[in-house]
């Protein structure tokens, strides 16, 4: 086996995954995981509990070098998925005794009986490695390719429940993964956060460039108004990759691991010991509830508000009634009010506002849905002040806007202009 | 064919789907669907772009009675849904006149020009029926049971995009799909929404009932701080199990067919001609955000106020710093004067105000990580206050308490009391 030849197969047990009442994230989240490996799932099957896991695992081990199981492994008579394995294996399932210590621990520190049925998840078929669950009752099992009389096809039964699934991956299986596929040992994932540019603008930029990168690969995740630029390779090509993507889009990038743009912006201020207050209206809370969603976040953010009605504004945040009626609600110049209000009445470092149109309604030829103002005013400095334009259904437009605001953040709540 | 009996098999074509890139929303999407016929999925495949369509889909035939694609659709090289399930079938694929028509008015009315590699997508396989696509250019595709040499099994093929797929489901591929599984034409769904009510709840109070009623089928959708109980079968019956929930949770109903709590509330206070003020500071800003999701929320929704800071409570709301020293932020004293100062600093007839600890830090033994005092006040009647406790991550705390919020403006913002 050698990586991208290897054929993976991915079974995600569980009626309820097929019911509509619960999402299947189970199938995207391994799918990301091992392309950072260098790995491709070349299918992915979902079944209901109980007895067609049996034949599903005996068609995937007659096809595939590596079959990932997920859920089957409870305590109940429909988790069946060891006595599967055992049946296709046409071995017998053995109690390991580490296991069942392992299981009645792990009652005893939560002060519960252990049931009876609860035992038949020490089992495994003999000879296979008992994946340790430090989250939940049942532990892996990982069945060497040579103990598969079929083909020498390796299995992997993990447990349904994420955080129990997300772990024992990480912990158990992807290091087996890497010695089965002959995954380089500096083999990783840098993943690069943007905003304010589209992934359109990357293919335009860059796409020729990192595709002569000897060794990476490398792949956009588009959310609104955010794409994630993720190289996976050898350190050299991955080093190689960052540095064509920071020569061009260094002024966009939000984080370099995961961290979200609210968090970031958070610490930037946090570590020049500025304080932030908020004004919005169009995003109607938002930007304020995407700062607070950041534990530590009141260190920061000390007032918000969301001034709906033009009477708000004019009350709460000293915009004049004449610049409402002069240029409108979303215009620079009520946009900038703003700011200087909740900067002014908050007492904060910094304020930002953003006034705009979200739609459906409200729109003109001149203003169109969609047009946003935005103003980030600081103690002893001037106002800055940007126009946007996202054209998106409601939601989408205040998930936009309030990003726009972040970033504005970002970009100027902390410079020394 | 009948009802349950029926073995149907979903297959997903998208190589995206298996990156992790993209989740895959229509398995769990078309379950749903699905149920609410009485028909359920015995197994969801999902596979990449390219020749291995042919052969999951060979599988398929020979153990299903329906088999519904989606993707592959497209006119890429990359799209052989269509040829692979010719070749299933062992026949030829012809164009379609009504079909290339629709294509080439599709390209018209947009005044582009359709590329030669689209005309492939008029084609079908021979005696199938076309499906008409008025979201995209893919035009659908039914196979029906008598036409397939190998078993009568009924084959869909459906485009990808959820905007082109949905339409199309319920036009096409429901009505024929009823007929086929024999679904009798009174049979449907019936949603009802609740909440501060939790699933046991129900199991407890009305499943031994529900499970007696004949011919009903149900189940429960449960999010934070909010129950779907779905209902499916034949008119009678579900009219039986809808009193049997009534009777019991009539006092925890949002709505039923799906409007949101944010968006009942918005409407019955509208309907009372009545305006509203948010004062908040633990969910901050989610309850504002929540309210202004909803279009048309300006009519009612005029003033927010996110008071993260203590000083923010009392220059901004009129909260007594000697209440504050007294009570602590998170007290019925706080809430109630957050909430009456909002109303008096907003002029809305009702203002509504939280304040807890959404943690990880901030807790004690007397207030713990999860406690929020709520209260709700009026023009002219006394102010409501409610303690509630939701211990849950940081997020999952925002959202429960801000559900609380709302539900408190459900239960007493319009009351005659």
């Amino acid at each position: 086996m050698h990586g991208g030849a290897v054929q993976i197969e991915i079974i995600n047990t569980g009626s309820e995954l097929l019911l509509g009442n619960v999402q299947n994230t189970h199938g995207a989240w391994l799918g990301r995981e091992l392309f950072r490996l260098g790995l491709r799932v070349a299918r992915q099957t979902t079944i209901p509990d109980g007895v067609v896991i049996e034949q599903t695992l005996a068609e995937a081990v007659r096809r595939s070098d590596v079959v990932i199981v997920t859920g089957g492994l409870g305590p109940t008579s429909d988790d069946i998925t060891r006595e599967a394995t055992a049946a296709v294996l046409g071995c017998v399932l053995i109690e390991d005794e580490a296991a069942l210590r392992s299981l009645e621990a792990f009652f005893a520190t939560r002060k519960k009986v252990m049931a009876p049925t609860n035992r038949k998840q020490a089992q495994a078929p003999v000879g296979a490695d008992i994946l340790p669950n430090g989250n939940g009752t049942a532990p892996g099992i990982y069945v060497p390719p040579r103990l598969n009389p079929i083909r020498p096809c390796a299995i992997f039964l993990l447990p349904g429940p994420p955080r129990e699934l997300y772990p024992m991956f990480f912990a158990e299986v992807e290091p087996r993964l890497r010695a089965l596929a002959g995954v380089a040992p500096d083999r990783g994932m840098v993943e690069l956060k943007f905003t304010g540019v589209g992934e359109s603008d990357f293919h335009q930029a860059i796409d020729e460039r990192l595709a002569q990168v000897e060794g990476l690969e490398y792949g956009y995740c588009a959310r609104i108004s955010e794409v994630d630029l993720r190289l996976i390779g050898h350190e050299a090509a991955t080093a190689q990759g960052r540095a064509i993507a920071m020569e061009v889009f260094a002024a966009q990038l939000i984080s370099e691991g995961g961290a979200s743009l609210e968090s970031v912006v958070l610490e930037k201020l946090r570590h020049a010991g500025l304080t932030l207050a908020t004004a919005e209206s169009c995003t109607g809370g938002l930007v304020a509830s995407r700062l607070t969603d950041v534990a530590g976040s009141s260190e920061v953010f000390t007032h918000g508000w969301v001034t709906y009605a033009n009477r708000a504004k004019i009350e709460q945040l000293g915009v004049e009634e004449a610049a409402l009626q002069q240029w409108g609600a979303v215009s620079e110049v009520v946009a900038v009010q703003m700011a200087e209000g909740a900067l002014r009445r908050s007492g904060a470092d910094v304020a930002v506002s953003v006034t705009g149109i979200a739609g459906p309604g409200g729109g003109s030829a001149e203003k169109p849905v969609g047009t946003a103002w935005l103003a980030l005013a600081r103690k002893g400095k001037p106002t800055v002040a940007e126009k946007v334009f996202h054209l998106r259904d409601r939601n989408g437009f205040k998930k936009a806007a309030s990003q726009s605001v972040l970033d504005l953040i970002r970009r100027h709540g902390v410079d020394a202009s």
